[in-house]
């Protein structure tokens, strides 16, 4: 059956179900003209969106309907994460060509309650349209944080270091192998951090816990998210490629296609890990207290504006932030 | 210019301006990973989201970029309105062709921002992306309410009254003559219907301190919203021709085409009028206490399922709820 045959409101009735994960904050869901939530008493409202376009942000040939809808909340809920917070409702605008299969809609869905279930956030709401020239997803997600506790980009200052959490440009290796089909050891972890990234709340709420300086998640390559905290707060960073987090899959990718596994941590993008800034004692303390936590010391905040590598040879060179352009 | 040239990160800095019009709620606006927004002490939160497709929900022969922006944050305004709440914060994602003109782009948030502004929205992120073959704009409006005066479409009793705002169909009159490019009386009026159509806010709280029963806002048509109150309240409607309120415009548009402006009113849609239902005794109170609200009993909620119309002619039929289906 195809999206034509089953109509809007068919479709809403077939996606409604299970979206309710968290009752203390949800006084009505899906089925009137808005949701009502319950904020949580003496905490700060977070509020993120971000829109997902075929051939742009994904291509339906290296991902499945239900690591998409995966993905679509998980890259919100790191938003969330990235602010110290905790994520609490997601309100889902999909845009479908009336050709599609109800079975890719449920898919979708079925991987987005997925993530959802594990953070008990709510799927509150939302809009089903007809697009017929390709698939848009936009997720918005609200979220909460205790005011005295939310971490801005901006907060960095010299003499903090640079932390960053997990292991980085898995993702941007897993989209290669993807892309171009390659057939090589350790594709499958690869693959799965960048169609299913985990978005760290839980780092991000050690951090408000700690009460580090900044906080951003590692979206657009860590080059362009060190220059964004260095931008918003106005100094420099130094960086060192021997204290990078490179897992031993990506070590061995990079080794097997002749390629510097640093440039994929660097420019990679969708690692969804966090990077943050705070004093030297703030981190030994972190260490101290949790030491499971898997998270790397990589760099220093310095004066000097400009953020700048130091290699393995001890050569100190600038690094550029590389955004991404999409309008290309 | 175009967007191509201009970027991502230059487009973001030229819109974030002029955002904020209510500092009250708002700690964080556009630029970090999120929105920080401080709940009112008290209130319960309302969110809401609707996804517009280029020659889906608007052609841009018909409406202009500054039409548009405005529009898209109407529909959203309207649904925090029919849930009798006070809209506060607006998310707008857009999906833009990379050689739009960077101007279109700046009129879309003026006209968004007039309406923020007389709202005291404040629009505090979202997302700008590429969508190579149709604009796509996904807006979310936060909004908030006195938990015991949220209104839900689900409250209707048998006995209640039925009530709606302003006048019906001339927004659907007002599309026909720019989709045939009509030479009519009346143009002016019911083209403006169309295109800038106010949201009800001011209607919505009034019926909140009315204590009314059920709310909807009037977007897919009379008809439709009806079905959806009853529907949703387990009860039936009969609503009578004569009481309909048609403008004078609508009036002298339809005797011009030869046809009947009921049609427009129970079919028309995207009026973003609200209709409610209360008890006989409520409404009589609000029109006594508030003379100049624009409303019109138009019919009354029975037990007996389905919905029915009483023409001029006394006679009674059945009306469907002709819901658009846009997956055609």
């Amino acid at each position: 059956m195809d999206l034509k045959e089953l109509g809007e409101f068919g479709l809403i009735d077939r996606v409604a179900a299970d979206t309710v994960y968290d009752t203390t904050t949800l006084l009505c869901g899906i089925g009137d003209d808005a949701a009502v939530l319950k904020p949580t008493l003496g905490m700060v409202q977070l509020a993120t969106a971000d829109m997902l376009v075929e051939d742009i942000h994904f291509t339906l040939t290296t991902i499945t309907p239900w690591q998409l809808g995966y993905k679509s909340l998980a890259v919100n809920i790191s938003d969330i994460a990235a602010m110290g917070g905790i994520p609490r409702h997601a309100l889902v605008s999909l845009g479908m060509p009336s050709q599609l299969p109800v079975s890719f809609v449920e898919q979708l869905y079925t991987g987005m309650k997925h993530l959802a279930a594990l953070h008990h956030v709510n799927i509150v709401g939302g809009d089903t349209v007809a697009s017929p020239k390709a698939l848009v997803i936009n997720v918005t997600v609200l979220g909460e944080v205790e005011p005295e506790r939310v971490i801005y980009r901006s907060g960095a200052r010299a003499g903090d270091v640079i932390v960053v959490s997990g292991t980085l440009g898995d993702s941007a290796a897993g989209l290669r192998i993807l892309m171009q089909d390659m057939k090589v050891p350790c594709a499958d972890f690869l693959i799965k951090a960048h169609v299913t990234p985990q978005p760290r709340v839980d780092i991000g709420r050690i951090c408000s816990q700690y009460g580090v300086h900044s906080l951003n998640d590692i979206s657009d390559g860590l080059a362009s998210e060190i220059h964004e905290i260095c931008n918003a707060s106005g100094v420099g960073a130094r960086i060192y490629e021997a204290k990078l987090p490179v897992s031993q899959a990506l070590a061995t990718f990079a080794a097997e296609i002749g390629k510097e596994a640093t440039e994929y941590v660097l420019y990679g993008g969708e690692d969804y890990q966090l990077i943050f800034t705070a004093a030297p004692q703030q981190i030994a303390d972190m260490q101290r207290q949790l030491p499971h936590i898997t998270v790397a010391v990589v760099g220093e905040i310095i004066v000097k504006r400009g953020v700048t590598l130091i290699s393995r040879d001890g050569t100190e060179q600038p690094i550029l932030p590389r955004g991404y352009n999409h309008f290309r």
